[in-house]
């Protein structure tokens, strides 16, 4: 059993998702929007800074993930992001927390279940998976979706470590 | 009086330096590197932000002066100077810090008296205004710079406050 927390971080809005992932389930524990507003960069950064560290302390998580994120061409925006993801990963790290980085079309691909998904698919996907009663907003969607592609992943080298294991069983006499 | 701290941030040095203004002159306290070396990204923001928190707790500067940085058209690098420039502001965000931002030019026009002087002339003047033994490293220069390209504007904007002062007293009978 596993507390996760997804971050989506973004210049103007960072999206945070937490689920408890238990024997192949993902259950939902929260998730939300922290919005920047137009103050200054470094109340910004506080913004962030300071409201996943108060997400982290309310639902104890002990991995993390955030997204690996594909900035385009635009190099003013790729800076902008760069400060707004630095600030999510310093709260994770303020707790010792491991991070774990992924691709957009990896997160689609597991929770769509292809790279390409459209932000409203992984949405409504997000919300039959997690068994919402409402549709979450996209940047509390995407974060969940970065949450549940940790779980899996985890999931995934577990059943790599166990294999290993089952064959070095088989080999040794 | 002011101590003045400035930070030259980088994805793979972070140079800092530590000034005291007061009457129109710069007196050195401290200057630095904080080195990121290979390890993983979230290792290398709190590298940042740990170092310039231990470097405010000890110097008590009142002041942050950070490069605007010029990140060309690399997208891959800009994200991740984003990533140390995050680290860095909120480190002084940490401690309540107001944080100045000025460009290279801005920075070198007020240190050696023009915007396209090279690292090494950057060097010999700070070394020469700071009445150094020994040449500071580029990095540790350039933050140095950056404190007294701080401590210039705010002599500045004293000067106009005081002359609008003046000027308001001669209107009023």
């Amino acid at each position: 059993m596993a507390v996760i927390l997804g971050i989506d971080p973004g210049s103007r809005v960072t999206g945070f998702g937490v689920i408890r992932f238990k024997k192949n389930r993902c259950e939902y524990l929260a998730s939300g929007c922290i919005r920047m507003g137009t103050v200054s960069l470094a109340e910004r950064l506080q913004k962030i800074f300071q409201g996943l560290k108060e997400v982290i302390t309310l639902y104890q998580p002990e991995q993390v993930g955030i997204e690996k994120v594909f900035v385009g061409r635009n190099v003013d925006s790729a800076l902008k992001l760069g400060h707004a993801r630095g600030a999510a990963i310093l709260a994770a790290v303020e707790f010792a927390l491991p991070v774990s980085e992924y691709s957009a079309r990896q997160v689609k691909r597991s929770v769509v279940g292809f790279g390409a998904a459209d932000k409203n698919q992984v949405q409504q996907m997000i919300s039959a998976l997690l068994k919402l009663n409402k549709v979450p907003s996209q940047d509390a969607a995407d974060a969940l979706a970065i949450a549940i592609c940790h779980a899996q992943m985890q999931q995934g080298l577990m059943h790599i470590q166990e294999g290993n294991k089952l064959v070095k069983g088989r080999i040794r006499p």
